[in-house]
Order: C-alpha cells, then structure tokens, then sequence
C-alpha cells in the first residue's frame, strides 16, 4: 500500500486522538455518522462489521470510544477502500480496524455467517429511482440505493449476526416504513428507535434504530434529539455528543 | 329503543352544538379521540366506517366538523353500542350516523367490500397477553386486544377500502413496528404520521397514521404534536384543535 496522502486528501485532526483521511473538496464525514457512532452500544469483547465504511469514520470514532475487540470495516468502492485503510494505518489502528474491499451482499459468505454481535450502517438514503444524475459517481453510489438497497442491507446483516446480535443504523424518516418493514420481515425485530430532528418543533428527519436478531417484540422510544437550539447553536446535547464521540 | 337516560349516565354538552351520553365513572372520552377526529382528513362527500366506537365521540366529533355523507360506526359490546345509538338519536344524527352492534372481523362481509373512502379507529392498545385482570370487563375489551388484534383491524379495514381509501388511526407508539408491518403487510401504505409527545423533549406515546390502500411509498413526517408547554397547559395547537373539533 502506497501509505502517502494524495494531492487531492487532507488529513484531519478528530480531537480525540486519532486522525482521519478525507478528500478536499468532498465526503467529508457529516453529524449522522457521529450520532451513529454514539448510539451504537458496542462493548470491548465485540465482534463488529461496519456496511459501507467510505472514508472509514465511524470505525474510527466507535474504535475511540468504546475499543471493541475487533471491527471489519467494508467497503465496495476501491478508492475509498484504499483510503480508509490509509487512515487505520495513520491511526496504527490497521490490526483493530480491518478495510476490506467487498459487496456486503457477499460480506456474509466472505466473513462468516453468525459469528457477530454487531452490524453498524449508514446506509445510502434515498431510493434508486428518485433522480440520480451520475450513477457511476463515487458520492452517488454512497448516496443512492445502487450498488445495495434496504433489503440487502438488513439481509446480509441478519445473516452476519449471532441470534440476539445488533443492528444500528441511521438513516432518513421518510424510509421509515420500508426500515421497519424489512427488519422485521428478515427477522431483526426493531427494539430502540430515537428521531433526530433539526429543532424542538420541527419534524425529525434522521432516525437512529437498532433490532435485535430474532428478538421478541417489544420497541422502547427514546426522547427525541433536536440538533439546534432556539438561538441557532448546537443544543447540550449534541456538545455532549461530539465531546464524546471524539 | 328505549331512549331514556341510565341511571348511571350523563349528559355532556360538547360545546358544538352536540351531546354524548358518557358513563357517570367510565369510559368518558380522552385526547386521543380528539386528536383522531382532528386529523382524519374526511370530506363531505365520504362514506365512513368507524371501528369500536364505544361511547359514539368519534362519530359525533368527526360529524361536527367535516359533515360526511354517512359514518357506520361499529361497536361488538350491546350495551355500549345502545349507548352509542342514543346518543346519536339525542343529537338527532341517526339518519348520518349509523351505529351498529358488530364485530368488526365480519364488517368487510356485513357491509359491503371496497365501497368505502375511511376507515376510523382508535383501537385496544395492549396486546392480549400483557397482564389482563378482568377479560370480561367492557373497560378491558376497548383496551385490551382480547376480541380483536391489530391484524384483525387492518385486514377488515382493507376489504372495506376502495382502492386508495384511507385508514386514519390513532394508536400507542409502543405499537409503531406491529402498526406499520401490519399495514404494509395487507397492502394499505402508510402516507402520513404524527408523534404525539407530552411536551418538547419527551419522547412521544402516541401516534396519528394514514394509510392508502395500494398506496405507493411515500411517507411524510408531520411536525410534532406536543400536549403541554414550559408551564404544564395545553400548548396554543391543543387548544386549537379543541376549538376545531367541538
């Protein structure tokens, strides 16, 4: 691996230690992989895969906080992929954080079916159909269902999963219906679900949901997350967050 | 009909216009039928079935401010569905509204298929198997799901349904995952959802759906709907939509 920065990469500082690769002028990472990484509740002796890692922030940030055991980070595109394991490298986090290059519809087959207690995603948000302009485009395949959609996502994590094992993810409200949906049609019975929105008032547009493999029937709501305050800052909450995550 | 008054009855004065016979020690009607009757989008031009409706609120709310063409509403307990009727006849609604002693499972077979634009309910919130004392009470059959579950009332909702006709429902947001997959599941499409909170920062208890038979996916959030302000009153919307619905 050719360790050195490209011309178009800037390394940034997260504050907590450790560092993360990122392209200049794109994909810089955004507040849902922070919220994600924190309502992850991932422990030392876990087992973890990571769906659609990109630059590879939220391993880092889950790594920070919680040390898990092991954490297999995988991604489809081949720059992002090199990427990412740059920043494991820079972070001397490469023996931990594992990159590798891999469909997560064949993740199951390649890494081994039950053996995790955790999947973790950010999955692309909005729906193949609704107006790609560059479907070949890196941002594009992060963004829309292309390459994977809903439904291989919740499948490729069940089959990933040990019975009792998690799924967190985060995605947009107006998925909610297929989220649900499809977690419980493949057998991950969603069991804490928390809405994130901008401010107290509006209507939540992030949600953060984890579903248990085959676990019973029973859905706890968190309260609900505003991002900002009345006067247009991050409320305490999200301070906390952030002080925490990173 | 035997239209006088129990002894055991009042009259209430609903202050638009119209009178409910509400049980002196139970059964008087809540803030979720208030808040159902408020955002269930019915026009004059509509055929309405109401399921389980107990005291007749819902019927009489929805009549008060959107005048239907008609409203059955369907009640399986004699006594509360003989309430139900006299009140309508005190209101002199029984031609518009016509109560009917039914259990809602035969309604699709008793009332016609696909000849319907709504179905309204408020349905038992709590599964069968969640700590019942008194399975006979009438107070444990409008809150337990002892004579019917959520399935039950999605499926008759369905067959009563015109295709795109709408199910408006209000329910416990414990329920979410068995309310969605259960919609998804019979082919109505869940269009529209409210959170109810009891104030800004909690999380929510109750929940507002609509749902179109063979609808496509499209989901919208609307703002929250918080109960109280800072101070513990209604919040400004409650007091609208009181002022709206009586």
């Amino acid at each position: 691996m050719d360790e050195r920065l490209r011309e178009d990469e800037a390394v940034d500082d997260l504050q907590n230690g450790y560092f993360i690769i990122q392209k200049k002028n794109a994909f810089r990472y955004g507040v849902d992989a922070v919220l994600l990484s924190d309502f992850a509740e991932i422990k030392q002796k876990h087992r973890v895969v990571e769906f659609g890692t990109g630059t590879g922030i939220i391993p880092i940030l889950i790594y920070a906080r919680r040390k898990p055991k092991k954490i297999i980070a995988i991604e489809i595109q081949a720059d992002m992929a090199d990427m990412a394991a740059r920043s494991m490298k820079l972070n001397r986090l490469e023996d931990v954080v594992e990159v590798r290059r891999m469909d997560l519809k064949e993740a199951p087959a390649l890494l081994g079916k039950a053996l995790y207690d955790c999947v973790v995603v950010n999955p692309p948000y909005v729906k193949k159909d609704c107006g790609i302009n560059n479907p070949e485009e890196t941002k594009a395949i992060a963004r829309f269902e292309i390459l994977c959609n809903l439904q291989d996502v919740v499948q490729s994590a069940k089959e990933l999963l040990q019975p009792g094992g998690k799924l967190f993810m985060v995605h947009r409200t107006d998925r909610l219906v297929d989220i649900i949906y499809e977690m419980r049609n493949v057998g991950i019975e969603p069991k804490r679900i928390r809405f994130i929105h901008p401010s107290a008032g509006k209507r939540p547009n992030l949600l953060l949901v984890e579903g248990a493999r085959g676990g019973n029937v029973e859905l706890k709501f968190m309260d609900p997350l505003y991002i900002y305050d009345e006067s247009g800052n991050f409320t305490e909450e999200i301070q906390r967050i952030y002080g925490r995550v990173k």
